[in-house]
Formats: C-alpha cells, structure tokens, sequence
C-alpha cells in the first residue's frame, strides 16, 4: 500500500469545530498521487488521462485539526478500463475514514474510456488489497 | 423532493478544465438544507444534531463552469437514528452527478446516536423516493 | 454597481463557527462574473483572457452561515491592461468584508498582459466607484 | 522566519490549469501555524484567541500543481492588539506570492480585542522582518 501523510489546514475545520466532511476527498484524492504517476508520470494537466466515477467515504470517527492525518492506499478491483482505490485515513491511530474511489483510464479529447495498459496494469498489481464491500 | 439551484464558483473547477469532483459533496450538503431545517429550525451550530455517516458519489457527465446546477433532494430509508439523503444534480438537462449520503440524528456533547422523533418522521417521510442501490 | 447574492455554503464555515476568512475570497471571485462577461462574453475556460494579480480583504465584522450575503462590485482604476474591482460584502444589513482586486488583461499562451480593448474600457467605465485606499 | 513546506492539492488548481488564486490564501494561513503555537499552544478551537482583519496576496508568478511550495513566515508590525504576518511563497526557486496579513488578539465570548500580552510579545519580536509596504 502507498502511504502519505496528510496536515490538515485550517480550512479543513467546519463549524461544528471539527474536520468537515467535505474536505476529507480533497485529501483522499491528493493522497491518490502515486497512482497518479503510474497512468502518467509527467502529471501535465493537459493531457491528464483519468476521470473520477465515483466515490464513497465511510466516515467512522471525528477528526481534528493539529494533528496529522495518514492515508493508506491501496487496489481494489482492476477492470478493462477502471480500477478502485481503496483508502483509509487514521488519525492518532485511530481510523476516521475509508474511502473507495473508481478511476477511469480516459480521454479527454474523444471523451472515451480506453483499456488499461498491460505495462500499468503491472505497476498497479503488487498494490492490490482485497476489495472493500463499499 | 426538494430543489436548490447551485450556481458552480469559479473556485469549483480544477486544472482538467471542468468541476471538480471535490466541489460536488460541498454542493449536495448545501441542497440539504430543507432536511437540516427539518431538524434544527434555528440552524445554529453550537446545537447542531447531524452527523455525517457516509457519502457516495456517482459521476455520471462532465460538469462545467458558467451554467447553474440543479439539485432534486428526496429522503430514503429512515432507520432508529439515521436516513439516507438521496440527490441528483443536472446541468443543462443532463443528469451530472447522484449522491447518497447517511446522517446520523447525533448528540456532540454525549457523543451518541439519537432515536429519529416522530415529530421529525413525520415531516420526511413525504419526502421518501425510492431508495438508491449505492 | 453589479449586484449577487451569495449562498454561503456549510463548507465555507471554519472551526470557530463562523464564515473561514479563506471563503470569501471564492465569494467575490464569483460576484466578478459580470466583469468576466464583459471581458469574455463565452466564458470559455481555454480562451479566458484575465489573471489576477493582487486580492486585498478587510474583514470587517463576523459572518454567517444560513443567511444570504449581497455583494456590490464596482470599478476602480482602469491602467493600460489592468483595473481594480471594488466590492463590498454586506449580511442582514451589516457589511462584513470589503474586496480590492487588480486584474489583467492576460494572454496565457505568451504570458503577457495584454492593453484593454477601447470597446470593453467603455463597458467597464459606467462601473467605476470612487477608488479605494487599499 | 518559519519556513514550511505546502504539498498544492490537485483540489487547489483550478479551470486554467494552474494553482487557483483562491487557494493561496489557505496555504498562508496553515503556514501561521508557528505563530498560532505561540498564541494559543493547545490549538483548542473552543478557545481560539485570534481573529483575521485583513489579508491582502500579490500574485508574482503562475504556480502549478505537482510540486511542492516553500513559506517563509515573519512577523511585521506589532500593535497594541494586532500584529501583521508577512509571508512569501515559492515554487521551484520562484517566488510566485507575497501576502500581508493582520491579525487581532481577540476574545470570541466578548467580541473585544485584547492587548498583545508581554510574553507573546517576546516571543514575535525575534521573527519580525522588514514589513511590507501593502
């Protein structure tokens, strides 16, 4: 599994004084990064080649601003041309989230979904977890 | 169901030139709006009664700056202390986005679930469509 | 003057239960949409002509959420290439913030300003207000 | 000076493919942390003891998403309540932001500024810089 840590910011808070619900995907899809330079190393905006299907947060415990935030992820399932990310944030080791995201492998131009390349689908293998039920 | 137009801020886009996928959850919380009158009339936050369980997300077209988005908002199963929220969002005739989400009637002092009163069953259950598969 | 109200949204509240200081600039952005269709009536992302090169805002009492926000933009100086908007940010009667922003009229491919245009000069200057201090 | 290092999310571009002018303003205020240790070192919400008057951001140079970004932090003037935070952030070596900040020791119950207490005072002064012009 890819690990990254995450520091809230202060934007992060809502006004019930804790995390807001909202800003848990912002930090879910920053801590898809590694994934992201496995589709496409350079990261250049403009020829960006995945799109967001969905995306499902299970929200287990508050979360607070001051302390960091870990963020496991790892492979779901691997289809044609989409896979799942599965995540889990922990905070002061306790889990304050999970999150199953499906990516499309995609082109922007065209707006079509296009197969997952063997030499990704390789890079994407060994991060494989077993599927959440999400 | 309940309706709220959303006008997308500039600040909703992201570098692939359309809405982000992170803008969404921030747009259907504030759709809810009706639901959280429902059960906080006075809407102030030092009482607030909701908690967040879950949200999922389905992406189903490209969203763009410039067009407003409206949002439909009906309930789905209501349980002892929680309801599903279940929303969709078109832009221009065109079905963006549905979202599920699971709240939790919640005493932030105690920490704990609270039974759903009847008062409030009562003022969703108009409201109740079919609920969603997520 | 142009005039939007703004919906604040639940996710633009912070930790100390009012409005984040960090929201309202997404709120004055978006009330500059009527400067934006003068400049560029398609709205059209990859063609936009502006960039923003100084934001300046005075917080001038608490805000928020679940009342509306009215917003007033006018114009201030008009340069070569670039303008000041001038706005204010009033909630139940009782100004809140008040914005001083420099735009430019901006080429991205070369990344150089550009001189505005006599025919969008002459729609901005029944806009102008009585320039800031800031 | 405090220096800290901000990761830009892919959340904080925007539909021009470069980092959002809106998001910089969150970057700034997480890198006042130090100087929120130095106010209040349990960070508790609950008890918060400042309040933002004034933020104004220069906008040097584009900034992308995908590499990091470097904040200097410094103390400007310092008043009887307030106290300005001078800060600069670059990317790659290129300094793409300035912002002036002024904040008030402040007391949420009474809505009343406070005086800047001696001991807070001391432990400011060695991180003041030559403060802006803005």
């Amino acid at each position: 599994m890819f690990h990254h840590q995450i520091e809230p910011r202060f934007s992060d808070t809502d006004g019930l004084g804790h995390i807001g619900n909202t800003a848990y995907p912002t930090w879910f899809e920053h801590a898809r990064m590694p994934i992201f330079r496995i589709f496409h190393p350079s990261l250049e905006l403009a020829s960006w080649p995945l799109i967001v299907a969905r995306v499902a947060i299970d929200y287990r415990a508050q979360c607070h601003w001051g302390l960091p935030v870990d963020i496991q992820t790892g492979i779901g399932r691997i289809g044609n041309s989409s896979f799942q990310a599965i995540q889990t944030a922990q905070q002061n080791g306790v889990e304050v989230a999970r999150s199953e995201a499906v990516l499309i492998h995609f082109d922007y131009a065209s707006e079509q979904s296009l197969p997952i390349p063997d030499h990704i689908r390789q890079q994407l293998e060994p991060h494989i977890v077993e599927a959440g039920s999400n």
